[in-house]
C-alpha cells in the first residue's frame, strides 16, 4: 500500500501524479491519495471578500485563523473543487477514484483545539472560536475495505470532532495518520521541490537519506512549510511506516522517480 | 429503503429533517438523500465575478447554461458546500452520512448533452460546450453495500461522462434514478410547498394523490420547477419506484408526516 500527499496548486503536474497512479493501481500496488488545499482556499475566500487572516502564536509560529465562516469556505474549496477535480482527473486515467473528507462515514477523528494563544500587537490574547483540529484517529479498515473492492480513496484535510463538528487539519499530518491507519509501505510527500536540502534553496545539497535518529537534525534544517513535513515523517515513523519520501512533484514520473530514489528517503 | 431529495437553501428546514433522518436510522429504516445546489451555486457564481446564465431553448424552456467554468463552480458549491455541510449536519445528529457525487466509484453515469440549440435574440444557435448530462445508469449495488455497512450516502447532483467528465445533472431526476436502482419504497421530495396544488398558490388545493395514468393531466397543472418534479415522478415510476411523494419541507416532521400520507402522493 503507497499513500502520496498531494500538496495545493503550486508546481506539482497532476496530469503526470494522475497518469503514475493509473500505472500502479493497474499494475495492482493500491493507492490512498492525501491532498492539501490552502493556496486555492486563500485565493477564494479573498475573492468572496473574506481575505485568509493569520494569527501568530507566542512562540513565533503563523497558522491560519479558521472561524466558522473560514472554515466553510476551506470546506468548499478543498472538499468540493480541489478533491472532486481530483477524482475526475483520476476517472479520466481510467482510475475508479473516490473523494471523501474525514467527516464521511468518520473516517477522520480530531481533537479541536479549543483555545489558541495568539500575540496581537504585543498582547497575549485566546482565541476560542478556531476550527482546527490534530488528528487522533483515522479508520483504516474502511479504506482498506474500499481499497479490496478497487477504489482509489482521495483524501481532503477535513476531519470530525467526536460530536460531529468539521474542522480544518493539516494535510501533511493527516496523510501520516493515513498511511499508518492503512499499514502503508510507504508515504510519498510531493513538493515543488527536489527533497530536503542542506543549504535551501541550492538543489544540488538535497540529502538523500535521513535516518531516523536525523529527524532533529534535520528538522533545523528545513524552512517553512518543509517543517511540517518533516514532523509528519516523525510521526509516520513512529506510528509503524516504514519508508516516507520527499519528491519532487514538478517532474515527468513523479511517483516512479519516488520509489526508485529520488528525493529525500527517511526511514 | 427510503430516499429523500432535499431542495436548495429556499424554505426546507435541514434541522428537521435531519433529525426525522436519525429518527428512521435508528430504526433500521435505511435513507438514501440527493440534494440540489442551483440556488447557492447562483449566489457564489455571482459573488466571484460570473453571474449564472440562462438559455432557452425552441419549445421555450429555460435551462441554466454550464460552461467549464460554471460546471467548477457547481461542482465546488454543491459537492463542497452543500453536501459537506450536509453531512457534517447528519453526523451531528448521529447518523452515519458519506458524502459522495456521482463521480466517486463512478456512482452515476451520464450522457453528456453534446449540442443545445438555443434561441437567442430570436436567432438559433448551437451551443457545444456545455457540461449538462442525462443520468443514464446509477451503481444502485454500490449505494446499497454502503447502507448495509450502517452508511447513509448523501448524493450531489454531478455526474461522469463514460469517459470520465464531470456533468451538471438535474437533482429531482437523480434522486429518480437513485431510487430505482436501490429499490426504494418510496421517493420523498421535498419541497417548500405542501404538495402539488390544483390552483397554484393556493395551499388548501393541494391534490393528496395522483394515480399513474393521471400524471400527464398533473403535468399541466404543475408551475416552474414543479413540472421537472412531476417529470421526475414519472421516471421514478417508470423504473419500479412504488410511490412518489412530493412533500413540504417546511414543517416540523417532514418525513414522518411524508410518510403518513401528507402532501401529493403519486403511485
Amino acid at each position: 500500500m503507497l499513500v502520496v500527499k498531494i500538496g495545493g496548486s503550486q508546481g506539482v503536474g497532476l496530469d503526470a501524479v494522475c497518469a503514475d497512479i493509473a500505472d500502479l493501481v493497474s499494475k495492482m500496488q493500491p493507492v490512498v491519495v492525501v491532498h492539501g488545499g490552502s493556496a486555492e482556499t486563500n485565493e477564494i475566500s479573498e475573492k468572496l471578500g473574506f481575505p485568509p487572516r493569520f494569527v501568530t502564536n507566542q512562540s513565533g509560529f503563523s497558522s491560519r485563523y479558521t472561524d466558522r465562516n473560514t472554515l466553510e469556505i476551506f470546506a468548499m474549496v478543498t472538499n468540493g473543487r480541489i478533491n472532486t477535480l481530483l477524482v475526475e482527473r483520476l476517472q479520466k486515467s481510467g482510475v475508479n477514484a473516490i473523494g471523501l473528507s474525514g467527516l464521511d462515514a468518520r473516517l477522520m477523528i480530531a481533537k479541536r483545539k479549543d483555545a489558541i494563544r495568539i500575540v496581537e500587537n504585543g498582547r497575549q490574547r485566546i482565541l476560542r472560536d478556531d476550527y482546527t483540529g490534530k488528528i487522533e484517529n483515522v479508520n483504516g479498515s474502511f479504506l482498506s475495505t474500499l481499497v479490496e473492492s478497487g477504489l482509489t480513496p482521495v483524501i481532503s484535510p477535513l476531519a470530525m470532532s467526536p460530536d460531529g463538528i468539521a474542522l480544518n487539519v493539516d494535510a501533511d499530518r493527516a496523510a501520516a495518520m493515513v498511511a499508518g491507519a492503512v499499514n502503508a509501505d510507504e508515504l510519498i510527500i510531493l513538493t515543488n521541490v527536489p527533497g530536503l536540502m542542506r543549504n535551501f534553496p541550492d538543489e544540488s545539497t538535497v540529502i538523500p537519506h535521513i535516518p531516523r535518529n536525523g529527524l532533529e537534525q534535520a528538522l533545523s534544517l528545513a524552512e517553512g512549510r518543509m517543517k511540517k513535513k518533516v514532523l509528519s515523517a516523525s510521526e509516520a515513523l513512529d506510528i509503524g511506516v516504514p519508508r516516507v519520501i520527499f519528491a519532487d512533484g514538478r517532474v515527468e514520473h513523479p511517483l516512479h522517480n519516488a520509489l526508485a530514489g529520488s528525493g529525500t528517503v527517511i526511514s
